[in-house]
């Protein structure tokens, strides 16, 4: 009956050297892979429309929108990132509970370490235990949490948040629990908000209200000290059958972080199989897309029930359209920000191509497998097999595929911020005097 | 399957005319009674510490903290005045769904009238339509959710918030379905934080939640449309059996805040019964504390479960102790704030009293009913029975009854507020020209 204080002890009593190297240099890939997710969500109508509605509300204006020139107070630069970086459905997943566990994390971070200046070693740390803690919660609540209604990137991505804002505020164990149990308090978020703009608000509100949770506890306002495992606590009154095991186990010895993974493309994650293989066979054989008769994908049932639309209308449909990926694929030999707009949607050689796709249900495959077989008018037919997508814990994205991706994502956007000089910051991240200078480097003004 | 949509057509489309007279005036009387509840807590520890951590993040300062001389942001007011205004716990209560209806409507609307200049018509009206608004999702969720570890009144607080903002904004239906859909994804708050600073955080958490729900729902920040009723919606992830139809039944016709309740007695309502009773006998017969040789009080089993503390050791646990209240009642000739300070509790007379008290649950009373029984020294017996206390629906508190309490609350506070001002200017609020003078009058500057 004591897991919010183990865990709150378990941030407070960290030290620097707790952290494995390996943490060390997962934390900065997915810094990396986030922040440039970010840049890319940045000019978003959803971003557009929250900051005109907090404009009029900020306060001191000490922390950057990432992308933009415009500043605003701590917080609400927090949930606007949050927003942003969450948008385009292209940042990290922490596979067994399906959470995207940066996002409000680095999120308040990033928003408090211009508020309040760190090291670039304290700004790993507390972000690597944010993680730690928001994965923990989501794994003792999974899966009845998400399946529920629960979305759960938010509703536990708030813990994670306060985590770590705690560290970086330099709370003590009773602090670092009042800032847990205030974050209880306010976790919420539910999967209704699915195709609104309520979507990427979810998480901009888990960091808007996990830094706040933390700044309060500073001023030491109180909060249950078992917000967490109290009978009306979080895990009982958002979880059925909760493990509360899961909150504590290993910990300091296991690394949620390294169960997370990133994706290699825009979109829906059982399509990746299915991209890889394609892009893998159009840079094997040399064949114009105008050459395909046909191309037959056999992939998981489930995952072909959410991706077997043909006929997308829009970039938003591709993003779930197994026939627009593989002509996107094969027309332009890749599949990044530029494949998922209305123009690429319409595009009459992706719409040609998009009509010779066919599929077939195997309920063999794996939801991160795929088969794909294309069939050329001269005869030949070129066959590939993905047992597991690039991007999957099986078969990470490298280092090198996560600055290819940052720089997509920075060319896409009207970010004008120098792409080399974030990922240089990014790689060199805990050696910062201030850590501020990361998210600085991502902002128009530091050219 | 639109009840959403229906709540924000009522919201959006409403005029002054579909408001009954019989609930401007109770707006009225629920007004007053909030605000002197806000005056009465608004220099407890929780508000400061709550202030000493947001007070560096606060926008522009338009909007004032009630019986204080700081400012806030509209946004950080309404958290803060819903704190204030909730920690007595002297606040309404709808009884049904144990609601404290008023608090996070009127923190929001209040904060939100200094930001944006409306009428005290416009004011009293959004008033009675964010508590309509709020208490029908409430009685959607009851009785299920509160006993599951909600904190209803924060949970369904926050779309009271957020419907009466949307109202004052003057939304359209859309935006108000909106609102109410980024409050369904932002409703939050868990029982387990009674006891803390954070029972009280919950309610301006849906203060400030709610009006931000409605800020960004001004400019077009979309949410489900369906964010009530949506399988993954509010009702069914936080309720269990929820009833749709309390939703939208008799909408217009019949309004929650006839079944608002205001508590004589600033402690647990179980006990007001009690004390209407001994105040009766001390008022009917002269007799000094002194004189009395024991009291014997009959009341509910289960509210003397939760009261039958003999011996409270501070003002707090004086709230929960039916031989504190009985000994206060009888020794002071009143039972307000005074009587739940810790000097109070320590007085000798109370002190000597309470130890002549003695209970005796019967099973045959209503939790709102007593039997209390005198013996004097002399051999006099004084005996009455309260079948309805004071504040109950069935016994109101009288517009008089209201004035004296909110006197009471001004006085034991550092306020400095005149009292009569605020009196004067809440029974005249829908005839102001500028809502703000409300609130203004319950802040030191206004004189």
């Amino acid at each position: 009956m004591n897991e919010t204080l183990t865990l709150a002890r378990f941030v407070a009593e960290s030290r620097w050297g707790d952290i494995p190297q390996t943490m060390r240099h997962e934390a900065k890939r997915a810094l990396l892979n986030w922040i440039g997710c970010a840049i890319g969500g940045c000019r978003d109508e959803t971003v557009e429309r929250a900051l005109a509605a907090l404009d009029e509300f900020s306060g001191p204006r000490t922390s950057s929108l990432i992308g933009r020139r415009e500043k605003l107070d701590a917080l609400h630069a927090a949930l606007l990132n949050g927003i942003s970086s969450n948008i385009l459905d292209y940042d990290d997943t922490h596979l067994r509970t399906v959470m995207h566990p940066t996002v409000p994390v680095a999120a308040a971070l990033c928003a408090l370490a211009e508020h309040r200046p760190v090291t670039g070693a304290q700004f790993v740390q507390a972000f690597v235990l944010g993680i730690e803690v928001g994965c923990r919660i989501g794994n003792a609540v999974s899966p009845w949490h998400y399946a529920h209604g629960w979305h759960i990137s938010g509703t536990c991505g708030i813990f994670g948040a306060a985590a770590g804002a705690a560290k970086l505020l330099g709370l003590n164990t009773q602090q670092t629990a009042w800032a847990l149990g205030n974050a209880a308090t306010q976790s919420s978020g539910v999967r209704a908000m699915m195709g609104s703009m309520g979507k990427s608000y979810n998480l901009g509100h888990a960091a808007h209200m996990g830094l706040l949770a933390a700044v309060m506890a500073e001023q030491n306002f109180t909060s249950s000290e078992h917000g967490l495992e109290a009978p009306a606590g979080f895990v009982h009154v958002l979880g059925d059958t909760p493990d509360l095991d899961e909150l504590t186990r290993g910990l300091g010895t296991t690394w949620e972080l390294a169960a997370n993974a990133y994706k290699p493309y825009p979109c829906g994650i059982v399509l990746h199989a299915a991209i890889d293989a394609c892009l893998q066979l159009r840079a094997e054989s040399a064949f114009a897309a105008d050459e395909v008769a046909g191309v037959a994908v056999r992939m998981n049932p489930l995952a072909l029930e959410i991706t077997g639309r043909n006929n997308p209308s829009n970039g938003l449909e591709g993003k779930l359209s197994v026939a627009h990926v593989v002509a996107a694929a094969l027309v332009h030999g890749a599949v990044g920000v530029a494949q998922f707009t209305d123009a690429c949607v319409h595009e009459p050689d992706v719409v040609a191509l998009r009509a010779k796709v066919t599929t077939q249900p195997d309920a063999s495959c794996d939801t991160a497998e795929a088969h794909v077989e294309i069939s050329l008018k001269d005869g030949r037919r070129l066959a590939h097999h993905v047992a597991h997508a690039t991007g999957s814990l099986e078969k990470p994205m490298s280092d090198a595929d996560i600055e290819k991706k940052f720089h997509d994502l920075a060319a896409s956007s009207r970010s004008q911020c120098n792409a080399w000089d974030v990922i240089e910051i990014a790689w060199s991240l805990e050696r910062l005097n201030n850590a501020a200078k990361f998210v600085q480097a991502a902002v128009p003004e530091f050219r």
